[in-house]
């Protein structure tokens, strides 16, 4: 019933809800909710320390020698990455003594925000009295021109045109970037993600999911002045917290009838597919000890998005969620309709948006299958497609391409065409199956789009084929990137093939979609969300968009089915619930530094903050703006926060900073590194 | 839209929907649509030729010699059980010359309907005045009662007292019942089920489903002179069809509160599993062909459930649908609140049922992995559980005990004991790891009860071990039934001992469930059942309860997304759909008699008839009674059927009798059962 207490249109976010754009934090709600106050300079120095990463993770600055505070699986690919013969920094961590052992993380860039600013009306002049196709495209070149104005041509800035509130305002945020970005420590595996997929997204918890970065400028640490100070004691029950971060992305604003979608057809459309491609990864991997490991960040990943879908899937299939969506939207709905202008506006959107779900149940399946997830999940297809589209688009006018297609973006798709590297071919090949055996079954063998697809092939033996597809190597990609549409036409490869004859139906399919569905979908939530935001004022904050927020709330457990779940874990509780049988094994440097251990540090603790994917690696502040943990995970309530934030069951789970400091001295020895953190 | 018309409470069943009780058949219902009558000889004969098999199906006499024709699919385990060293009837047919190559199906039997006898009285009378367990108790005593009157003591004879209507009505059928069935003829699996799991449940379809069986009696074949005779002209458009047979179970009698459950908790909560187990079992059989032999039937058995739940979960969530359900509902509400008598009777049984549907939600999950669905699907856990139960349950007085272990069910459940083959030890250990990793997952790891399952053990280390229990070996399971409690008390085996140490954490769940979900949903459904049967008079049908029913209806096509799907396939497109590819591999002898087969020849046909899963192998007559085909399947909307029946859509799947007679001659040169089946 918490859900009726929070979600009311007109009401505004009540608790702790909400994920803050630093411009508008409420601090007087905080102020009386918790009686601190964020003045502009407590602001201005948490966003001067927050870090976003090209990773879709956040961090936080940590010294005044570039330390950025992050979490262990958002730096893991950067860990693989360096790995080589006889090294395996996944497994058994990287630590370093001095600078000179840092080293860089391919591809990772970070960006520390700047400034952030209003251009809603010039976005809106450019784009007014236009519809349509005509209206998107002046809108987005009005978005473009004010990227070019605020950031100039200066090097190491980035400037990005951010749509809030679905069209209802529009922003420019200016980041300082990062492009040498190195990795100074990071726990194994076996400490960050113990208890592993089970323990993932409950708690208690017991991971060690910290790392440390660093940003360097001309080869050199970056000077930042103004860092994040390390906290020495322990978070308390019902002490204030805030998390600065970049949530990714949330559907708070969607109407009902979309969240009906969600629940009934795409949410488990999508999760019946993974659960099938999530069996043969786990069956793949109990055949040798070598496939475990060669599959073992599929499957996690694959486990990590089942179990968030799970969680997004029982907050709709909640009765009194949606009852409460329904009444908030009623609600909403009224109110426009008061007004005289706002109702002529918005006319019929609702209905509209509706509408258009029913086109959805028909025209799901094939864009799904043929275009959105298309190759399922296979990097080699993903390559293949690239290729094949970018040949195709290059060749036309610019306004004629798809979206994606257009000049400035080529240059990212030629890095990704050029740099991507596919897994091995028997893991490609269990992708593509599956892919070709799923499609076939959903539009079933009789659909045009799956005779072209598969011909008189089975997928079995047409997947083995395109497993062993020469996009594999990126000298023949070049090759083909260089050669252009004669070159993919004259190519032989079966993948490339296969992308050529099954390209017409998936555009189609596209085409279909974005006509019927999310075309008018996007026009009318356009009209809702402008209407809402004249109606009810500036005083509510827009879904996540990957940008700099702050959450508040408190350190608190929750009321779970069977009890009270405590906001801490210990050092102690580490080792009584390990079973020496993964994920339950505690790693060797854990278990040998046992005795040194205090078993009373809080370890992992829960915070009723309102974060989502994206706010990993997040900075956990104190009244004062010190570092009291490092976020990490949401508890199974909080994935639910897609749609909805439930104070009374929604935690973020963080790790402790002074578990940090006290396993870096006693765990790994990292005294130079513990003295940057915490002074000498 | 085509639900609205047909669910309302108080209107009669409309065009072709109903499953008949035989001494219910709407005749004037029939006249008025087709023009056809069905008196009492048409409808003696059809009873008199129907046959129940106790392995689920149907089937129907078709010579005065006790030969029985059903689908290939219904005696693919009988052919499994006759094959030998270098005889693999699945994959190679069984096809006999003469009787005494016909083989006796181990543990199939057959039973004739002899007669229908109203009990309802008397079974009322003994409960009368009862509540709760009392009630329930008194019931079943009236209806064991009703049961030995009606059969004395006569050998070859079974009767069984059926509950109809939830309670509404009580009946005893009296069959007539066949220990010795023999399998006379049985296609190659490439010829019966071509298309495999991308055609099962679709149509335009080309399977040869169809085997013969002959009843004996005293060793000889049973003299029936009452067959049906087989129709030698095809099917033809528009045709009145009747399909006689035992539809194993339907729900279309459930509250919308239950319908809601079923929809957002208990189907997707399956399914999610099943996909998953499929993704391992694909997986595994990919390794080598002798593994793919292995698993086969398992993985043909996991995708017929898969998506046969996916259709019933694509009924409930059409908002049609369920807006019809909601309205018969409605109604029959409103019926009752205006009846003095009923609405005291009925009370607030909507709304118990309702209160049982949120306490679900929380129990379901324990009751789900911990008892009902506990073990996942391995036998060895099966058995083992049998074992540990039994003997727990023996030593208690009959009126103390697991309902399912009274002293009459001992024999039965002894003889699965001594009979049931579990699996090849590797698949029973991915369901047992399957089944340990889902439940720790879903119950968590803190859970008392996952504590208790799995130790310190992995999932993956522990099935390991159960999977080599000594369970698997008949005589051990010998020495542990005759040796009670104490020898299971006794047994160092890692399975006995699993099933012993979880027995509690399952008895706590099912108590719980029974206690506060199923119980009270019982209680409040049977009045709900009296008091609609009681308003609206005995002209309805009864859910199916696996007894003898007749559908009408006609061979039609239906309209699907794009466009009108014919009636009919032939001959001649089994060899167009074929790609050479598994399982669209035309068989060997199929492909060399292509050329000796007429391509025009009706091959398999659709009709608008109302029946489910228990109608395999059903006959399906015309309106002289001839055998004008053989049932094998239902169209992917008829899956819905389990919930309520729509006639635009529904459609029953069969081979016809015309090409059943043609393959005989051509394909296999059968010529003495042609001979049987057409006459010289």
């Amino acid at each position: 019933m918490a859900w009726v207490l929070t979600l009311a249109a007109t009401a505004p976010a009540r608790a702790d809800e909400g994920m803050w754009p630093l411009d508008k934090v409420p601090v007087d709600k905080i102020k009386a909710a918790y009686g601190v106050t964020l003045d502009q300079a407590w602001l201005d120095a948490a966003q001067a320390a927050a870090i976003r990463l090209s990773d879709g993770c956040s961090g936080g600055i940590v010294s005044p020698e570039g330390l950025v505070a992050t979490n262990n699986h958002c730096v893991a690919e950067c860990a693989q990455g360096l790995a080589g013969p006889g090294r395996d920094y996944v497994r058994d961590g990287f630590l370093t003594n001095a600078r000179d052992e840092e080293l860089k993380c391919a591809g990772l860039q970070a960006e520390a925000l700047l400034s952030i600013i209003e251009v809603t009306d010039q976005v809106r002049a450019a784009a007014a009295g236009k519809t349509g196709e005509e209206f998107s495209r002046a809108r987005d070149a009005a978005m473009a021109l004010a990227e070019v104005a605020a950031c100039g041509g200066e090097a190491g800035l980035r400037c990005q045109a951010i749509s809030f509130f679905r069209g209802g305002q529009y922003k420019v945020y200016k980041y300082r970037r990062y492009a040498d970005v190195r990795l100074v420590f990071a726990p194994e595996q076996a400490a960050s993600a113990f208890g592993g997929d089970p323990d993932n997204f409950n708690f208690p918890r017991h991971g060690f999911d910290v790392a440390f970065l660093r940003l360097y400028v001309d080869g050199r640490p970056a000077a930042t002045p103004r860092f994040l100070k390390w906290r020495e004691h322990a978070p308390t029950d019902g002490e204030v917290s805030f998390i600065v971060g970049n949530p990714g992305s949330t559907d708070r604003q969607l109407t009902v009838a979309q969240l009906e979608t969600q629940r009934d057809l795409t949410l488990p459309f999508g999760q019946l597919q993974r659960a099938e491609l999530r069996g043969r990864l786990t069956q793949f991997s109990t055949e040798s000890g070598e496939r475990a490991r060669l599959i073992a960040p599929a499957l996690a990943s694959i486990e990590n998005s089942y179990k968030a879908i799970q969680g997004r899937q029982k907050a709709l299939n909640d009765k009194d969620f949606m009852a409460a969506k329904q009444a908030a939207e009623t609600a909403l709905r009224a109110r426009i309709a008061a007004d005289p202008k706002w109702s002529v506006e918005v006319g019929d959107a609702w209905d509209r948006i509706a509408r258009a779900q029913v086109a959805a149940l028909d025209l799901f399946a094939p864009v799904r299958q043929l275009e959105t997830g298309a190759g399922g999940g296979s990097d080699l297809f993903y390559l293949a497609r690239l290729l094949v589209r970018a040949a195709q688009e290059r060749d036309k006018a610019n306004a004629d391409r798809l979206p994606e297609y257009v000049d400035t973006r080529l240059p990212m798709i030629e890095r990704r065409v050029l740099d991507t590297q596919p897994d091995e071919p028997t893991v490609e090949q269990i992708y593509l199956e599956q892919w070709l055996l799923k499609t076939r079954e959903l539009l079933t063998v009789d659909a045009p789009q799956v005779r072209v697809m598969l011909g008189r092939e089975s997928p079995a033996a047409l997947a083995e084929k395109l497993a062993h597809s020469r996009v594999g190597d990126p000298a023949f990609r070049k090759a083909l990137w260089q050669g252009g549409i004669e070159a993919i036409e004259d190519s032989n490869d079966p993948l490339v093939q296969l992308v050529r004859r099954t390209d017409h139906g998936a555009r189609v399919a596209r085409a279909a979609w974005e006509k019927t569905v999310s075309g008018p979908v996007d026009t009318a939530a356009e009209k809702i969300a402008r209407a809402r935001f004249a109606l009810l004022g500036d005083t509510d904050y827009p879904d996540a968009t990957f940008t700099l927020r702050l959450s508040y709330g408190k350190v608190a457990g929750w009321r779970e089915r069977d009890g009270l779940v405590a906001p801490f874990t210990t050092f102690g509780g580490l080792y009584d619930r390990a079973t020496g049988a993964a994920p339950f094994a505690v790693a060797p440097r854990w278990l040998k530094a046992r005795a040194k251990l205090n078993p009373d540090t809080v370890f992992d603790f829960v915070t009723s903050n309102d974060i989502i994917g994206g706010n990993s690696g997040s900075p956990v502040l104190d009244a004062a703006g010190e570092v009291m943990g490092v976020a990490f995970d949401g508890n199974i309530h909080s994935l639910g926060g897609a749609y909805g934030y439930d104070g009374a069951r929604n935690r973020a789970i963080s790790v402790s900073a002074v578990a940090v400091s006290e396993a870096l001295a006693k765990v790994y020895g990292r005294n130079a590194l513990l003295r940057e953190l915490t002074g000498p």
